[in-house]
């Protein structure tokens, strides 16, 4: 796991004070290259670790695979003309099963159009809804605010590599009855450390992520709104601030949608309905 | 400008205490589809405001245009098949001049690519290097590190939206003389943020950036790298973290990169020539 960080010499100033040269350590960021069946589909600038689960995460969100079955095997293999070098790591092939359809001879503009949304938000969001394979989960969730406010405490203090470096954002998946983590990744994209999150419930047959709250270090945006959509995530708590067509998507899409969790207080999105009242302390006294 | 917030009810809960609805603002995301001479080249997900400016940037970003003179026009078009509906301005038309040659017909391949920067990090670095029209800006540049440790915080008095919406990325492009702010944008992605703060400069006749510093909000990936190197920026000063390759890039093609410019400190990452000692405080007393 030594690609997850690295260690290099920095020049740190103090005003007033020093200058020092010390040894400082990175998140590590490495382009990967997914390729389906052979043929190139997409590239995305990620840190080294849990691969597969991120090509598996990134299939699903683009609506090319619905189940981890759908995935015959993924496969690290050289990148072209490297000669005498290395493996680099940096490019996986997936193969999928004979019955799920192959990327059409436009999948990079497929993709890259329904990764960034489409030419309009209106029909980005029409789109979406039309390759979700999971209805609206969990519509009788109900969750209690105390449980969903010590989500973003839990993320960070299982982030072993933010720790060192400040450079990663975090995705968590959290049982909505209990509060318990079942997975955490961490990477310098944020929708890559979720496309990991999903790719990982795939690949342990959970699909739909039903009963469960992904919780986000950072903002919420359109395109996580759509993955948690994708994998049929009911609720999603970012620590920062959601965009205006996040919340509109999730608005239209039936998930749950917090933002500005910190500390005591929660902003509910949309669909606050999931979101029991919270225990109010005794007025009295 | 009614578009880059938009307000909207929200719940919001104080553990032990209330519940109340009360409307919140929120940073607008929205698609923007670039064309170039017709042709659809990208869609970007960005806060409307600014257009011309981020489609300019993200040209010369790409390699596509040098200087501002490169492009003729640039209109907003009607959505197609929007029918009845108003103009969503979500669409940006940009004709460019006669010399300049047109993308590739394999150019969103290629915009993905250089975007996401390729096969693997080596080669996407001298593909960098080929396609930067501007040499190592600025050799002799030297700065005072107290004037670079001012900049977020004029950053951050400058930015209006975030205040607001907590939501936005900024990027700011300060003279490395006097630390005067040139030019704020502000977006939902930061790598627009850049792109509309080097479209400026483009369509101002600022190219190569020299003498200049570009201060960012957050964290310091490849890309925004690519993007300083592209626009001839002599100096990258992140608030956060800078990723591995960011500081590879930079220590290849000369730029000097800073990162966790908070405070009194300052980290230097690559290039810390044009960095000056700092004024040491008398050590007597």
């Amino acid at each position: 796991m030594g690609r997850i960080t690295h260690s290099r010499p920095i020049t740190r100033i103090r005003l007033g004070q020093s200058v020092s040269r010390r040894p400082d350590a990175l998140a590590v960021e490495e382009p990967l290259e997914i390729r389906v069946s052979g043929t190139p589909l997409a590239v995305t600038m990620r840190t080294p670790g849990h691969d597969v689960e991120l090509a598996i995460g990134f299939l699903l969100s683009e609506g090319l695979i619905r189940h981890g079955d759908d995935v015959v095997s993924a496969i690290h293999c050289g990148g072209p003309g490297t000669g005498g070098e290395q493996n680099t790591y940096n490019v996986l092939d997936v193969a999928t099963a004979p019955h799920v359809p192959a990327p059409s001879p436009s999948a990079e503009r497929n993709f890259y159009t329904t990764s960034s949304c489409g030419v309009c938000g209106k029909a980005s969001i029409d789109a979406v809804r039309t390759v979700s394979h999971f209805g609206v989960a969990d519509p009788e969730l109900r969750i209690p605010p105390e449980l969903i406010a010590s989500l973003p405490e839990t993320l960070r203090e299982h982030q072993a590599v933010f720790e060192k470096t400040g450079g990663l954002h975090a995705a968590g998946l959290f049982d909505a009855a209990t509060g318990e983590l079942l997975v955490l990744r961490e990477d310098v994209g944020r929708h890559n450390a979720v496309d990991k999150v999903l790719g990982w419930a795939a690949a342990h047959g959970r699909l739909p992520l039903r009963g469960t709250v992904l919780q986000v270090s950072g903002r919420a945006s359109f395109e996580l709104v759509q993955k948690a959509v994708m994998a049929g995530v009911p609720v999603l708590s970012a620590v920062s601030a959601p965009s205006s067509l996040a919340v509109e998507l999730a608005q239209e899409t039936g998930l749950t949608l917090l933002g500005f969790v910190r500390g005591i207080t929660l902003n509910v999105y949309a669909h606050p309905q999931r979101v029991l009242p919270p225990r109010l302390e005794d007025a009295a006294g």
